[in-house]
């Protein structure tokens, strides 16, 4: 197989690209730190869209493994985790960030965030959707406690790791490389990078 | 105060009503065994609703305890789980019922499901809304292992046992009885009952 091109995912930005079914889509955590939120949509309509609740209870587990397939709010397969290098703590239950979210953590003004990211880059590819869905927050390591208690934790994924995803339907795949810089969740406080993915 | 008008959820079926900013919507398990599907929508605007992913960022647990307060998917709040006599297992994390979920437990043909009579209830108000957001089921119990593996529960609140959620905001509560006859979430499998509510 010919290496494919590696698209790159700006820091603080979004990407979205076309994937066939049996594709697989190779995340790249260039440099370690960096969260990476994901969706993913039907090519044929793009109100079905993989959802994080038909997942989970799909699945029946909070993170998904290796093996386990995303499915979509029509409860079709959509990706399915097929490899993994970076540990897989990646996280199902966060909203990706907003402007309001960032309102809420001090920021006055602008703030880079996923959702405005998501819909740019769905935007390029001529694509509109009329919410924005939970995300599957790739190398977003969301720890819970016994009691149902939830953190911000740093990536537990090294440099040039990856996830790899197996597109189960002609799909769009959108990312945003997580302009998050107030709290920890891209590693050491303020530190926001690029990241990259293939599709071969 | 005088008693407020006793409302009725059908077993299997939905329904929804306005509540002002301050008041107080109870929603009674009358059999005990019995999940409610609930969800809220602005009434300003049917767009902006209650979202499991917000609130989980916001007060940072798999399941909200008395004092937690649900954000929209703009991050303000609009519900706060004020008083609760039902031991408090209500689930954040699983999608609503619908009818590909029926197809995928063996079910052909119809069966009723929360995601329809969601948007049958909205309907009765003239509300339309895009999306099926992810629901807080109420007295639906889903523990999690320290692994993050899920199950399906029975509920653990008894009969007559009740939850208050305070509304922040003018809003458009719905109801479901959640018709699911197949696994044991509403108790003995096959179990399917009504439940009531009041808003004052």
């Amino acid at each position: 197989m010919p290496t494919a091109e590696l698209r790159l995912i700006p820091a603080r930005r979004g990407a979205a690209a076309r994937a066939s079914a049996g594709q697989r889509i190779k995340v790249i955590n260039t440099h370690g730190t960096q969260v990476v939120d994901t969706w993913a949509f039907s090519a044929a309509d793009a109100a079905e869209w993989m959802s994080m609740e038909a997942s989970r209870a799909w699945f029946m587990k909070l993170r998904a493994a290796v093996g386990d397939t995303f499915r979509t709010n029509q409860r079709r397969p959509i990706l399915t985790l097929v490899e993994d290098t970076s540990g897989a703590a990646h996280d199902t239950l966060m909203a990706a960030c907003d402007l309001p979210r960032y309102g809420l953590l001090g920021v006055t003004g602008h703030h880079d965030n996923c959702r405005d990211n998501l819909h740019a880059a769905l935007a390029v590819l001529g694509v509109k959707v009329p919410a924005t869905p939970s995300p599957l927050n790739l190398f977003m390591n969301i720890p819970w406690t016994p009691d149902g208690a939830l953190a911000w934790a740093e990536p537990i994924s090294p440099p040039g790791s990856y996830a790899v995803l197996r597109a189960e339907m002609d799909l769009i795949i959108a990312f945003s490389a997580c302009p998050q810089d107030i709290l920890p969740i891209n590693g050491r406080t303020g530190q926001t990078t690029e990241a990259h993915f293939t599709i071969q």
